[in-house]
């Protein structure tokens, strides 16, 4: 089951010739999930992936460079005729938040929902799921996301069951589901469940407790870096993190790849980039249209996947 | 003195790969001035000849692909620290529209005016003013604009008034304002007046008369054309204008170039230039960051300056 996360936009606060604001997108299998979805959110995806078929948009919070391109995607839907439900999700306020957008996108025919999440209020999916969790930013409340697949059972040793004197068939499923056959037991012929996949998502934050918690051994952490050190006083203040306290985090929370993103425009990235790998090396700046693979942990590492411009449509 | 309109997004409605959505910078020596400011304008502009110093925003109409760039620019001026005053002006309503819009952008540091106009209600700068005009699209008022410099007075033939026996000096200047100098008057030695340059933009809208009487011998018809001629019943029903509708107006008011815009999605360009110019030769149909300069109509015709790419900022 392929996972990706595909950068739609890497600026924070104010748009830059390189990077769009911040929008970014969860593929797993024939899955598409938005995560906020700033001014110009539907044209990056436009100029690049497509106006995907996502069925769930996440606010991480109200500041209008998270969600200012919601309303006209909306209505962009609509007039490319959806028929697909979508449903918008955030934090308490968020309904009050579309429904005083309403005017700009009007009553819609595909079926729309919004969805207030409380804190650790999981999204369940088919095998896996979506979790915010509270950061700390400026305005009353400002999540982060973790998306975690369920845990993976183990493997059936079909030649080791055979050889223990099970016969192929009905048995193993038997096996399978816990049943003892022929004295054998499941813990004989399959391997030990493996951990599903995890991805989180910082939301705008500075440094906190409850991001290295849920990060704790991500496969990817996607952080907010929208400072660098020389601007930690001002990093503070708004209560962002510099790319330094995100790598210390993903280093402490020892996850297996650190993707910063939400820069400042005043930064071009190699400044962060380097800052976060002076802490943790498996630091990377996606740019915008940057996709990262997360294979299961034992088909390999994380990869950067650079946007191919090639592939961009005409 | 320099004048041209830069066209930062040439789409409607929905924004493609191409085109994104309105947005037009008029400038004229070193005055800039933004037609709409459709979602995503800001960054266009980043993208392009940057967050110009623009002092005034002009609205056509409150359809949402027109305005909903507006909070977030005045948003970013607000973050880069702007200082010059800004002023927004529309039809009736634009007020309204604003203020609900304050919780994005806020109290602002720098002066800030909204101003609302009536049809005809001229907006002057130092030689030159711009007067909207109502035009006929859905919604309760659209406007179009025209933008017209003062009448330039004639030239004055120096060699011309020393061969009439006017000594250089403040006789000349006596000539110039009317009074008669050795018996030698104005009419002697100074030109016929020279009329000033005029763009019209027409908003969105269905061919209509006042946009006809608006455009006459304009240098340049900035026309929606949001429709090919198969979509005519669309576009009548959208109350929008098609190519041909568009160059049948340009013609029958002898502008001397006319630029179609606000092309829906599903056009590339090529079929509804080729539309317009079967009826009306001198028809462009401008890319995303194109400008089209005007020089005085003895100097020469409207040029479509395409837009260079390497220019652009890193």
């Amino acid at each position: 089951m392929d996972l990706s996360v595909f950068f739609a936009g890497t600026g924070g606060s104010v748009p830059s010739a390189r990077r769009g604001l911040p929008g970014l997108l969860l593929r797993r299998g024939g899955d598409a999930v938005l995560f906020d979805c700033g001014e110009g959110t539907q044209r990056q995806l436009v100029r690049s992936v497509g106006l995907t078929d996502m069925s769930h948009v996440f606010l991480t919070h109200f500041h209008a460079d998270h969600w200012l391109g919601l309303p006209g995607m909306l209505k962009s839907f609509e007039l490319r005729d959806r028929d697909k439900p979508l449903t918008v999700l955030g934090p308490p306020g968020t309904r009050k938040l579309l429904e005083s957008m309403r005017f700009v996108y009007g009553r819609l025919k595909y079926p729309f929902e919004i969805r207030e999440l409380d804190p650790h209020e999981a999204v369940r999916f088919d095998d896996w799921a979506i979790t915010p969790f509270a950061v700390a930013h400026r305005g009353p409340v400002s999540f982060g996301y973790a998306i975690v697949e369920d845990v993976r059972r183990g493997r059936f040793d079909v030649e080791l069951a055979a050889s223990l004197g099970v016969a192929e068939g009905p048995d193993f499923g038997r096996l399978e589901r816990g049943e003892t056959v022929n004295g054998v037991t499941r813990e004989q012929v399959m391997g030990p469940d493996r951990p599903g996949r995890k991805i989180v998502l910082s939301g705008d934050t500075s440094p906190c407790e409850a991001l290295r918690v849920a990060a704790h051994q991500a496969d990817v952490l996607v952080c907010e870096a929208t400072f660098a050190e020389e601007e930690a006083e001002r990093a503070a203040l708004t209560r962002h993190s510099t790319a330094r306290q995100a790598a210390e985090i993903a280093r402490d929370a020892e996850v297996r790849m650190l993707a910063l993103t939400h820069l400042s425009s005043r930064y071009a990235g190699g400044e962060i980039r380097d800052e976060g790998r002076a802490v943790f090396e498996r630091t990377v700046v996606p740019r915008d249209f940057d996709t990262i693979d997360v294979p299961f942990a034992e088909k390999g590492e994380p990869e950067l996947v650079r946007w191919d411009a090639e592939r961009a449509p005409a």
